[in-house]
């Protein structure tokens, strides 16, 4: 049997109509080497979001099983052309939507999870020898609706086709040349990084890497789909994505994201009495409020402050929500802070290291860069700083943790 | 039961957001009133054109089953759109896509035919209080491969539907009023008609009148589907096409119809002997040419012309065609002749009466037009002139079989 391998080519890198042919000209270039290949597509560019906007022109709130109707044919499109390019460079091809391959999802529209995949369709047409495209993003219920699989959606298509067909491998082609040590756009020591554990990876598209969708990480991590990140522009080896490796464990960081779409709330006057977070992260739970981190001071008297980060993504509501709460269980004031940002450094090393943080603090002290709130997990540590410091604090952090180097 | 009714709406109707609005209150109003409700959209506007350039932009010959995955996004996109502008009206619909529906077709891609309709998804949603939204256009084979029924196949899929469902009725709503004794743009003394037999509309669609296609009036007829053909601007009844009422025997001619897209080919000096004119047209339907009108004049020589007339489109391949085939028997000059119309007369009422052929070749002799070719049916009969003479005939014809009044 020749290999399999499932490519994934985002939004930009079919663009256009040159995008598109310059994507069947590397597909047909792996077909000649003998690979078997199924290929995973993104909606044209920005199709979606005009899809979006289209939909706002008719209701401000549109249901989410049309929602999905609608956003599906994005990638329809795109895999009927990207067959049509491929026929043109004399191969064969057949394009599958979601529901042609049996993708089985929950019901949860605009942000479906997978719950089975027939791909009986798609055995049948490798069988046959057609390069085989396949609609990312979109599945459908048991009950014959059409779902999408949330924002960066085609990438968890193309893990869960990778584990279902056990492929050799899931390349993941991008407009980038890989995950880099943090974001070049800030950094321009930034590195591109040749290996990164699935943990690391998943750590790092939590906190604000916007290369792949968190999700199919969990997924690719799950099953141990090998994934390689590449640019769909160049032939050069980008990021390999997997488990653990012996050495790789020399290094302590491998990377640092920076997120600015958070918010900082916090609750003033907070009766120190127990049960109290409790009652306030509830109640947020209870309203849809995917809270992230959540300092408390300890206190000396019989108040405290309680502050906690959320998306600024629907902050209105949040704000609304957290004075109810305060006025219930008779809190003070609510103060709400858009203007920080979150950097974090990420590294499984961090685990057998001592340090780390103190390392982390010290640099950003250095730059006089003060830290509003800490969070940490195993293989992360977060600080909450001033927004107008965020780009200096990625620098020294970059710097302190010898990610310049190779 | 409360009456079922099926509304089909053609892409004009439905062109922009202010008419899908404007089409969701029309069916809310019937709603109101107490019909159940399936409604048959077709592709935005001139969505479907655009979508066949893309393709063009990639392939010179796209494939035929990948062009209907990239042709049937249009009516996606509109059953979803057109579902979320009655949901802001307050009412429940779901939209269903040609597979959802279980509308099973051939496996003739981009003119395929249905074979079978499962609609069990319809009924369920029709049970569950829905307006169920279909998009027109497309089914699925046996083997779950997407297919698009050809031009107007929202037609077909609303009077299939209407069929299956044993719906009441079924409503075309269009751009224009109903359908008229002629084109309006062409003599503005056209009448609409009220009522109009299946044959009489099937020959009249089959003849260039573009308001239905002709292939859903055949499967009406048989299935004897009342059809109600009316403006989607307006609340004034249109036009019914029904089985031979009693009440219509009155009128000779219908209607008058008008084609530009016909060329007329003369083969000249074809040896008169017997097969010779089996030899040339059934290579003509070997090569895929659908030949229209046919005229042999008889011989006294040894020698004749045949001339016939074809679609326009394709006509650099059929002219090729010809020019092989009367090498192949001796036959002499191919003549092509693009400049030329039919014209014709449709109406039942022929049938019974004598002189309708004798009043068509007066009517046009007075006006000093000259007839090229002459061919008759059962209820219609066509004469070839030159182009520039088709209006004038169409509006002496009008005249001349009392058209004009009502």
């Amino acid at each position: 049997m020749p290999k399999l391998i499932v490519q994934k080519f985002g939004g930009s890198s079919v663009a256009n109509v040159e995008k598109i042919k310059n994507v069947a000209n590397r597909i047909a270039s792996y077909k000649r080497k003998g690979y078997n290949l199924v290929v995973v597509v993104s909606a044209l560019g920005d199709t979606t979001d005009e899809l979006v906007e289209l939909a706002a022109s008719i209701s401000s709130n549109p249901s989410a099983r049309e929602t999905d109707v609608l956003l599906s044919t994005g990638e329809q499109i795109s895999v009927a052309l990207l067959a049509m390019a491929i026929h043109e460079l004399g191969f064969e091809a057949v394009s599958l939507t979601g529901w042609q391959v049996g993708i089985i999802s929950d019901a949860s529209h605009t942000n479906a999870r997978i719950v089975d995949i027939k791909a009986s369709k798609i055995r049948q047409e490798l069988k046959k020898g057609n390069i085989v495209i396949v609609a990312g993003f979109q599945g459908m219920t048991a009950d014959m609706d059409i779902t999408t699989l949330g924002r960066g959606g085609s990438d968890l298509t193309a893990v869960a086709l990778a584990k279902v067909l056990n492929a050799d491998r899931c390349e993941i082609y991008t407009d980038v040349n890989g995950i880099y040590t943090t974001d070049p756009r800030i950094e321009p020591k930034a590195k591109k990084i040749d290996e990164i554990t699935y943990d690391e990876m998943l750590e790092m598209a939590s906190l604000g890497a916007q290369v792949m969708q968190a999700r199919s990480i969990e997924v690719a991590k799950k099953f141990n789909v090998l994934i390689h990140v590449r640019s769909s522009f160049s032939d050069n080896p980008g990021t390999m994505i997997i488990k653990e490796a012996k050495r790789m464990e020399g290094v302590i960081v491998r990377g640092i994201t920076i997120n600015k779409n958070e918010a900082k709330i916090t609750i003033c006057s907070v009766p120190d009495q127990p049960g109290v977070a409790a009652k306030i992260f509830g109640k947020l739970a209870t309203a849809g409020v995917n809270v992230d981190m959540i300092v408390q001071n300890v206190s000396h008297t019989r108040e405290t402050d309680i502050s906690f980060t959320v998306a600024k993504n629907g902050l209105a509501e949040t704000r609304k929500e957290a004075a109810s709460i305060a006025r219930t269980i008779k809190a003070g004031d609510v103060l709400v802070d858009e203007d920080v940002a979150r950097v974090s450094i990420v590294g499984v090393g961090m685990k057998s290291h001592h340090g780390v943080a103190a390392g982390m603090f010290d640099a950003l002290a250095k730059k006089k860069i003060n830290i509003e709130m800490i969070s940490t997990s195993d293989i992360s540590i977060s600080c909450i700083i001033k927004k107008k410091s965020a780009e200096a604090a990625v620098k020294a952090l970059h710097s302190k943790f010898g990610l310049d180097k190779k």
